[in-house]
């Protein structure tokens, strides 16, 4: 059975007065808003993605989503978490559980609570904990992709120019998402980007993705009832994954991201396209480097071109291949677990032709990419309006 | 694409002077030195069930897992959680996509660490974390299943003696399982348990599963490379799992599970059997109340004749329905993310005749129970050498 996105529901990013309950249920009432048809009678599975809900002091997380909207039918439920990650592993369980034919219909929630009072709770880590973390500063995200950056400038003169051009395209286009962050200072020039604060050689503040709350959801069923909720059916097609550890050690690269290519190819394959088919990305600019080395692994232009190709303005919205026109991590925020799936639900209003003032001409094939700890494991979704 | 379980590797459950990656490592060899076929290259999935490593500080769990096997060819890789019912969720999404035809392999790896030297990692709960765990005691686990015992015994007249012997028979069992926890002392009466130290009552200590580390693997692969691992091909043949929320106050009874029931029916009706063809049962005795309420759920008695199941004796290993022969959670102990996955391997070691002293005559079909919360989750499995 092939499976259909065929809801979404979006609560705001921010650093919100709300707990891991308000914001599900945010999303929850957004989804059952969105999708007249849906009942909660229909619903047979429930998957919820989130990174570290323990933050809060909260596990069986996915026990609390179902409480909240009453599920009488449900036939599996599950919570998924692979770091920023977790939003894809939980659409991936889902269309696995109906393309098995386990169960017809399922949420797919994405959750995160990042703004806590205490600071103790970022000792919670998706990095390696016994060594990296506690002994390197680049067991901590910025440094971690700085180092990318410094091998990826040396070794293909990538500019610090250009890498600011990401942060400048993703806040920008962010301004046109209405449940982005608020943006009460955002830089609408390179030179702002270079004028902000140093974080960690060559990243300035907005160089990096900011912490914030959020939750995202999806409504995800098999082909044969999806005309029910949509007049638009929006097929997964194509799937990659890859791990290669935890530890920063084993990047054999910092520049090449070997295992990102690799995934991109199984997911090219069973979607059976090429990247040259893909008319919207989004992909997980963490920091700013990330967004430049995925277009190279992805495809979207040759090895070490990727500085070029935000330079020559080819992945803004009226681009040759838009990226992240939700505005990306950068833009939008980063609540890991809601992340990956506000990602997909972003490429379903473009192929839908729902995405108002972000709309890309004549999209009928979206690609979704999202990674986990340094780099090391990497995830792709593909989604198309048609079954090749 | 029918998925069989095809191999099992265990680390020793206790307080254990070990790391999640010590914990995991252990696992992870047993099973490759138990599958003498397994290559590292043949594997393409990997499902790591754990409830809160994150009280180590650690999340993003399945990729440090990874990185001890450095799986090369993996291409479907989670990390699943939902309480003590993890291990289920974990297989559960490893079979699901074995039959989408997704992967051919996967292994699936269950693991906590719950013996840790600050008390503050405790403070990270699966009960409802806002409402029930700071206001209430019965938001604590042995103060919830209390109220299911007490109401039970009012109920049933289930007696405080057959409470007992469920403490008695799974400590019994555990002496015959090489991977239970240490008992340096264990009732070997029912008297031994009534004068055990007081937690919840009507609950003494050894009415109570304990807190221990442990890890569990299983490797599930497709029907059609089965034979190259196995030669007694074991069936993924029934699944079922319902959740009603999490706070306390969505049972409407703390005697009757209703939602257990309705799984269990769903899960025989998929293996196309009865309660009556089941030869092997391990369930969730995380209080000895639960065994006795499962019992009733599960269709191996009457509703409220639990109690004189086990008071007959037809629960031991010599009974007509053996349940627990590992020991269960009260023998064995609890590491709440390797647990599921434990029952599994027991399972599956009576399904080969290969569990030694605790082997129990002409197993066929074995059923595994978890539940997550204060009994609010329900997860059933079923387990057969040929498939109806």
């Amino acid at each position: 059975m092939k499976a259909v996105v065929a809801g979404w529901g979006m609560a705001k990013f921010g650093r919100r007065r709300a707990t891991l309950r308000d914001l599900m249920s945010e999303a929850l009432k957004s989804l059952f808003e969105n999708t007249p048809n849906l009942s909660r009678d229909d619903v047979e599975g429930l998957v919820v993605s989130s990174n570290a809900p323990e933050r809060s002091g909260q596990t069986n997380l996915a026990s609390l989503a179902s409480e909240l909207i009453n599920l009488e039918n449900l036939k599996y439920i599950t919570r998924t978490e692979i770091a920023c990650a977790s939003g894809h592993a939980a659409i991936r369980a889902a269309w696995f559980a109906i393309s098995a034919g386990m169960i017809d219909s399922a949420i797919v929630l994405g959750v995160e609570k990042m703004w806590l009072p205490y600071p103790e709770a970022m000792l919670i880590t998706d990095m390696e904990r016994e060594w990296d973390f506690p002994q390197f500063w680049y067991g901590r995200a910025p440094s971690g992709f700085a180092l990318c950056a410094q091998e990826h400038m040396k070794r293909y003169g990538t500019t610090r120019e250009q890498l600011a051009m990401i942060s400048v395209k993703n806040h920008g286009n962010a301004l046109l998402n209405p449940y982005s962050q608020e943006l009460r200072r955002r830089p609408k020039s390179v030179e702002d980007v270079l004028n902000s604060r140093p974080v960690s050689s060559p990243f300035n503040l907005y160089d990096c993705s900011a912490r914030v709350d959020g939750a995202s959801a999806l409504l995800i069923v098999g082909e044969d009832v999806a005309k029910s909720y949509t007049d638009v059916p929006v097929y997964l097609l194509g799937s990659g994954q890859k791990a290669i550890g935890l530890s920063l050690s084993v990047m054999k690269s910092y520049a090449d991201w070997h295992h990102l290519k690799a995934a991109a190819l199984d997911a090219y394959r069973m979607a059976k396209i090429e990247p040259r088919d893909i008319d919207v990305a989004e992909v997980h600019d963490c920091f700013t480097i990330a967004e430049i080395i995925e277009y190279e692994e992805l495809g979207f232009c040759k090895k070490g071109e990727g500085g070029r190709l935000v330079e020559e303005g080819q992945t803004f919205i009226d681009g040759d291949i838009p990226v992240n026109p939700r505005g990306g991590l950068i833009g939008c925020g980063h609540p890991v677990g809601a992340t990956g799936v506000a990602q997909v639900v972003e490429i379903l209003q473009q192929l839908r032709c729902e995405a108002g003032k972000r709309q890309i001409d004549g999209c009928e094939i979206g690609l979704a990419h999202t990674q986990g700890g340094i780099a090391t494991t990497q995830s792709i979704l593909i989604l198309g309006v048609s079954v090749k």
